[in-house]
């Protein structure tokens, strides 16, 4: 397939994907079979130079550039790319409103996350259930991930230790870790943080107005 | 004050900072007085040159570099540029769980984010409340945004056409925008919208484990 190009594609472009998923998939829907590099970076008002990089990267027909890239080959080769549509099982710590709002989040369904158990403070010996998933005490996080051969574990609750629990989870295997915590989570190098910090994200937000007003 | 170095800051600057206001609390509950940018680089696993740029950004006290920052002057620097603990009114479209772990977050609380009311689609004259906070019908955003002087947007939704709803958000005086949907909004230049891309972050996630499996 493309192995060798997908080498080259960046963070940053990764990230970029699924905004050109949406756009080429409103252009397939269309039935636009051809789009270049620039109509698209006007369309989500970025630099035409990143847009042509980062299609290049993943695009696997050889041809010529200038006639365009075929829509559908490009979506193909980016859903590919981005590991759409393959199931994922995870495990998520907390079960409060954020943990709620990814397990019912229908996109990330969608794209083949499946939240296999829930983590939480046993507060009691009675069974808890959110949007059918089994909540269990966090004593039992590595147990489970690696009988179930699981390898994607959420964070999704700043009440515990993140790196207690951080640490419960690689040591059950888990490679991926989505970190909606504030900590800056301490792994071995084989594993990859992708952390949502919700409190960087506001400075953002008010330094703009704070500059602005 | 600071005012010409705070212009430097890039934005990756600014989203390390609260990692760093992190570190320097930890410092100054524990009596040290001074710190290198080298040892908090180590801490947090980043470049020392980029966390002595961070810091000199930031840094008002004239001085030798060599001696160290002094751990309380540059907190209180980073917190006053990171716009802590101003009062920062707000309003968030939708009623859901994420919108609910949004309103209930205790971090972005202590940092002075109030929201001030939600909109959801009003499904019937009932009049809704979550957290004790208004839920409003959808056609009020901007109305209520320009009468209440808002001007930090958060739309935790995406059930919602979200580029009707930043429209209206920006028609409503607001110049901040927080954008939990998958969309790409097109705003006057005036206006800041920080994305939070779910989609996007999974794909980081995804394609670490086709690599590593």
């Amino acid at each position: 397939m493309y192995e060798c190009n997908q080498q080259t594609v960046t963070i940053q472009a990764l990230q970029r994907m699924p905004y050109y998923v949406q756009q080429l998939r409103i252009m397939q829907e269309n039935m636009v079979q051809t789009v270049s590099a620039p109509r698209i970076a006007e369309l989500l008002n970025l630099n035409e130079v990143q847009v042509r990089k980062d299609f290049a990267a993943v695009y696997t027909t050889k041809g010529k550039p200038k006639t365009g890239f075929l829509v559908a080959e490009l979506l193909h080769n980016m859903e590919e790319l981005l590991g759409y549509y393959n199931i994922n099982e995870a495990v998520i710590i907390g079960s409060g409103y954020l943990a709620q709002a990814i397990i019912s989040d229908e996109r990330l369904k969608g794209l083949g996350l499946r939240i296999v158990a829930a983590f939480d403070f046993s507060l009691d010996e009675t069974e808890k259930e959110i949007h059918g998933i089994k909540v269990l005490s966090l004593d039992k996080i590595s147990n489970l991930c690696r009988r179930m051969n699981i390898h994607i574990g959420i964070i999704a609750d700043s009440g515990f230790q993140a790196q207690v629990v951080c640490d419960q989870l690689v040591a059950g295997g888990i490679i991926s870790i989505w970190n909606f915590t504030e900590a800056h989570l301490s792994v071995p190098e084989y594993v990859k943080v992708k952390d949502e910090n919700f409190t960087a994200s506001y400075a953002v937000l008010t330094n703009h107005l704070k500059k602005n007003l």
